[in-house]
């Protein structure tokens, strides 16, 4: 058996030999329950020091593929269980006026107070962060710019900024002309502006469920109506239940993650999403495109997005950097080739342009290529982090636990089994500072009760390793 | 007679010679065409540099004040005609749907052609700079923050910035609950929230007339209809007028500037602004305070906000840092105590947070008092502005052309005799590379097509004294 481990990235080189403990494991070279080589000769065969490969072991460990026995070594584990995913919902029979949560407000304030563990907040850039890259960036920025740092940009964003990014798409095989670019504050605007774009009040936008509540806080903002779509944990939004409602009802847009979703972390399949557009052009249904997290995929190839199959121009496409880089910037834009006038009209309105120094800071960062360096790495942290808080999940919580395998993004969705109260225990982990964001905000039927949302795109640490046992032990007392 | 020249502020030593003369003027030691003291022995009797006392003169020779005669020396002018304020405008009979305004669009392009003299935007900013101390806070900021900067922060606003806020705001008589503050990127966004938060598409607003354009936008762009209430170019908005339109229609929130309005600058009274919000809370009729200029005063002391007399806590402050210090951080506020409640949900829903990293740059720039010293000067750089620029006006322009007497802020309003076409001279304008922003996109009426605003907050240069000129030209043209 040939061994390889290559140095490209110090920092896994410890992920090398994880994978070659997995490898051997699927070719049969190592049984469930053989004992594997000791640290000594394989850090021999691999060239590498024996921390490193103690690195590799423990986390093995932790993931719960393999087991340390006291004084004897390291043992491959009898059985890898997969974990059930969450089960399909049922399809909603009507249109549902949002309400009002104040359950989201708290969990924001759990977010931000002080000492929590914040596992209820989606912000994977924690896993890996930009800051320095960035703080460098913007030192420079403000040198080479002068007076121009603070002033106003122009309404529809930064041109550099909206050149990289139409370069980016174009590296994806989309050709975007950065006039049909607007940039936002971050893609919830983006999402305010598309919908005010395509919807008024009263309309029905279709929804994927689970959706992110950001969503559906937004269409009751707008005084419009909310259809829920069963999400497929694999392929996303299930395309048939989408065809049967615009049989029936008249919607004015639907809003969908057309690649990784939240909470859910499926990544609908590229058939799916071109067969996604069509079906919405067939119905004449504006197809507004969330694709916040497209770029932190766990898969060969970023998605190509929706926007690129169109052939009416009907699909607006919003995202970010607020879950790549830089949150706190607040810097989104939308592709909206059909509705460019009134997006650009609606953004002025809303709130004139956006910061002017934040988008020359993230113009600069993907120019430099640090944009790219960063997420490779913060895909590789998240993959860990994921592979991570899955064991823990699985070893903690209480027999059928359902555990969703995210494709991409920072979260886990996770489905507690009957009787369960995720409510309930988004209130008892915070009696124990930590933050979860409970099902029911994922939803305006309140669908998702007992299913709750956790992040795995933070600085790992023991305490969140506690955090994700305690929640495990919290929800075990619930069946008993 | 005695003088005194004090040396408080180096910068704008000359600036004390200005007023001397204007004193001896005044008592009437100097008398129209009598000759002032030569350069020499008026720098001796002061005690400062021959240069700075020229420096005086060719000012007050800029304004009009003083006439140079070649090999003799400067003498008082004859007279100083006092230039006629902008007319009352009548008060409409209804409220009117705001139509789509593509000249808005013309106006922000001309703005952003690069060699175009940008006098069509209100950027007091670009008069003195606060560039260089912002990037210096800014810096500072991200050394502390570490991984803090590019985080989110919480959806209302980061706390120091709010406090800080809540301390200059007791300064000036008003106690502010901070929880009762949101952040907002902009003043557009706290006043687009606002008016959600109070109305709703088809509900009347009452604006005053001329009013800044972004407002008018904004009411079409949710669907609302504006009435006009004239403005009194000395008292703000007439209170008769909109007593009148209070018994006859439905209003459901009125937009007004409580303190220095755009593009009239004029300043409210503190009786009338007192009596504003008496009024309006016995129609019961919420006020949307707009008071992003107030900081920009020319007289003895800022106002007080209307928000200080508000019994019902039915007024909603909007305001922010884009007309005193960093217009494109985009960040601004509200304090809305009645209607915080849905303020945070809409907040939340359209955007999110704001940017954090700039939050926390103004929020030391305050604490640090950069904020206040830089106001000052700017202050004073404005009225200097401000000074010169209706004294090239009024010898310019047609005979009979009117001229606000801005008393803060950062934009003059022009209005040309019968006939006049401001939308003409904006495009003649544009050909000569000059911007300027007609009086057609501050009405959704059309009722200043005679109309032009103009701004003197930028950095003087003989280019911008030129343009003046060349818009007079222009104008002369229209008569002849």
């Amino acid at each position: 058996m040939a061994f390889a481990v290559t140095r490209e990235h110090n920092e896994f080189l410890y992920q090398q030999v994880i994978n070659l403990v997995r490898q051997m494991r699927e070719q049969g070279t190592l049984q469930p329950g053989e004992k594997l080589p000791s640290l000594r000769s394989l850090a021999a065969k691999l060239s590498v020091s024996v921390p490193t490969v103690k690195q590799g072991y423990e986390e093995l460990e932790r993931l719960g593929e393999i087991e340390a026995r006291p004084k004897s070594g390291y043992y491959l584990a009898l059985q890898l269980k997969p974990a059930a995913a969450p089960r399909r919902a049922k399809l909603a029979s009507k249109a549902i006026a949002v309400k009002k949560q104040s359950l989201i407000e708290q969990v924001y304030d759990a977010i931000h107070t002080p000492g929590v563990v914040p596992l209820g907040i989606a912000n994977p850039v924690a896993a890996y962060s930009s800051e320095k890259m960035l703080a460098r960036t913007m030192r420079r920025v403000m040198s080479q710019a002068g007076q121009s740092a603070i002033n106003y940009g122009p309404m529809d964003g930064f041109a550099p900024l909206k050149r990289q990014l139409a370069l980016r798409y174009l590296d994806m095989g989309l050709t975007i002309d950065p006039a049909d670019l607007v940039i936002t504050n971050g893609a919830q605007e983006a999402l305010a502006i598309a919908l005010q774009c395509v919807a008024g009040p009263g309309d029905i936008i279709a929804v994927e469920s689970p959706c992110y509540f950001g969503i559906l806080e937004l269409i009751e903002s707008l005084g419009m109506m909310a259809f829920e779509i069963p999400l497929c944990p694999d392929d996303g939004v299930w395309l048939d239940d989408l065809e049967q409602v615009f049989k029936t009802q008249k919607i004015a847009a639907g809003i969908f993650s057309t690649a990784i979703s939240n909470p859910l972390g499926c990544n609908m399949p590229e058939q799916n999403r071109r067969a996604l557009v069509e079906l919405m052009e067939h119905y004449q249904v504006p197809l507004i495109e969330d694709d916040v997290y497209s770029d932190l995929y766990f898969s060969e190839h970023r998605a190509i997005p929706a926007q690129a199959y169109s052939r009416k121009r009907t699909v607006i496409t919003c995202s970010s950097f607020s879950k790549t880089c830089a949150p706190g910037y607040r810097v989104g834009w939308m592709i909206a080739p059909r509705y460019i006038e009134q997006a650009k009209r609606i953004k002025r309105a809303l709130s004139c342009s956006s910061s002017l120094i934040n988008q020359w800071t993230l113009s600069e960062f993907i120019a430099s290529g640090d944009y790219d360096r960063n997420m490779k790495q913060l895909r590789r942290t998240l993959l860990l982090h994921r592979d991570r808080m899955m064991a823990i999940v699985k070893q903690s919580f209480p027999q059928n636990t359902r555990i969703s395998c995210p494709q991409g993004g920072g979260v886990l969705w996770i489905e507690l089994p009957p009787d369960g109260d995720a409510t309930l225990l988004f209130h008892q982990a915070l009696t124990h500072k930590i933050s979860i964001a409970p099902g029911a905000i994922f939803s305006p039927s309140n669908k998702y009760a007992r299913c709750f949302r956790i992040s795995y795109g933070l600085a790992w640490s023991e305490q969140v390793e506690q955090s994700i046992k305690k929640l495990g032990e919290l929800a075990q007392q619930q069946y008993t």
